[in-house]
């Protein structure tokens, strides 16, 4: 359950009052999220999404919501935020900052093939390319800076060996900085569960909540250790067919610099490495209403691991 | 047959590259629209309208693709313009200023009932609340300056008993100016041909290309002229279950003035001459491609007559 801020219908109807949407036809609390609480509204005019900004500062959410706005009026199928009648998109409801933003039709698949690789591949280069005219900054919350401080939070919690990968891998990081990588706004988070389909169509990305700046190869790592798997129970390799699918539709969009192709096996680490952090520290150290939601560390862990053995021979020497 | 400009597969597809809305899949010429030049595209990730302005003016263009932005952010349905990878939305397509905006489902209804009276009623009352906060100014271009042109360049034209006619509701309306309406950007050509539903819901309002600022009443006046007529070709008065089912809508969105309850009998008027003036102009002094789509002027009299026939008798004196 996440809804840590309760709505009723008649709070929400009077807060509607600042918005064009219509009149409130149905609120449905949304069960999953682990950050913000989250309602289905539908009203006389569409459908939405409500969101209460839970843990995310005042000061940052403005970033997501201008980077969703920005996306969707270029086109990008994404969440495209509502403004009150003050012409904000964030308002303050039961005393935590909120928004609302369209509801996208689709669902998301468990099992994407090469065409659902190929699909998002397409789309993320898009996004990057719409993203480059947005104007404002925020780094990557989830970036190496973040590393240090949640590797430190969770040490207590692993194994010699599990933090010996850790201690190592975040050197092996360190002595790899890429600068001159092409950055911009990056999704972050683009799992198959914010991807939604319809009709065989990608119809739209979802959850804006973990975009920050960074090298857009990060983003396009972090997509390919999810989607990229056949069963990623068993073996977290690389499908050759989806990963192929998956670039060559990116690459169509926005060509690969070399140096890029170069960074590469290093972000897939990365973007391993970022995720396995995170799950450790979901576990060990949760917050109040998270623990229905904590995935298990230790598919990034192999995730990484798997990286790391099949890294070309030359990544070995910084 | 309204395509002034045309525009190829290929040279839409290389145009499209400038834009984030994937690849081209169909380019269809619209029959209907007497201003622009205007194609439905299909791409892989959607559905647009591309518009080919012909007359407008550059410097005026933007004021209407940012009120649709404006009005969309809001929740408003009606075309959402496409920024392009340069963050505009107006660009040059052959030659001519062009812009991509969403294609909104649904299909405009011949016969509206009180039911589509009330749901035009409260999406006009949100849509002029919404667009309070529009900041860009541009006089009703077919306002009280335009029609004494436009009357003088049909007169040679009209039977004295019409020109009379004209002469003296343009006089009652110089009389009765109301400086202290509410104002702000109206749509100023809401006729039922704009108004999409689907469903039995309406789904979207379209056409901007008249829109600027002026007494959110006369976008009122507008619309019932046009809606609440059951049989127009039968009787121009105003149906009261429609009339009724419309204003109550509108008025629940944003309530009537006083001065604007006082008021409501001349604007119905000057709605009518503004129409009555169009068509007139577009009939007798029609620009090419135009003369398939002139529609009849004589309605409009009729209109102007029956209201000048149902006015209040205080009105009479000025």
């Amino acid at each position: 359950m996440s809804v840590f801020t309760p709505v009723s219908e008649s709070q929400l109807a009077a807060w509607l009052k600042n918005y064009s949407v219509g009149a409130l036809a149905a609120l449905e609390p949304i069960a999953s999220g682990i950050e913000n609480t989250n309602y289905f509204v539908t009203t006389s005019q569409g459908r939405y999404v409500l969101t209460l900004f839970e843990r995310l500062p005042a000061t940052e959410v403005p970033f997501y919501l201008d980077l969703m706005a920005h996306l969707a009026r270029h086109g990008i199928p994404c969440p495209a935020p509502i403004a009150g009648l003050d012409d904000r998109y964030l308002s303050v409801l039961n005393g935590k900052p909120a928004a609302l933003v369209t509801r996208l039709e689709g669902a998301s698949v468990d099992n994407p093939g090469p065409g659902e690789c190929a699909d998002l591949g397409g789309l993320l280069g898009r996004m990057h390319l719409a993203a480059r005219s947005y104007p404002a900054y925020l780094e990557n919350p989830r970036g190496p800076r973040w590393w240090r401080t949640a590797a430190r939070d969770v040490q207590p919690f692993l194994s010699a060996a599990h933090w010996r990968l850790l201690e190592s891998e975040l050197e092996f990081q360190a002595l790899r900085r890429f600068p001159d990588l092409p950055r911009g706004p990056v999704h972050a988070d683009l799992f198959r569960d914010n991807a939604l389909f319809e009709r065989g169509r990608l119809s739209g990305v979802i959850d804006f909540y973990f975009a920050g700046v960074d090298c857009l190869l990060y983003d396009v790592a972090v997509c390919a250790n999810d989607w990229c798997l056949v069963d990623p129970a068993a073996d977290r390799s690389l499908d050759p067919a989806r990963t192929r699918a998956f670039l060559a539709a990116y690459h169509a969009q926005r060509p690969f610099a070399p140096e890029e192709r170069e960074a590469w096996p290093v972000l897939l680490r990365a973007a391993a490495l970022r995720f396995w952090l995170s799950r450790l520290h979901d576990l060990h150290l949760p917050r109040p209403g998270e623990l229905v939601h904590a995935h298990d560390p230790d598919h990034f862990r192999l995730v990484l691991e798997r990286r790391i053995a099949q890294a070309p021979p030359w990544l070995a020497a910084p």
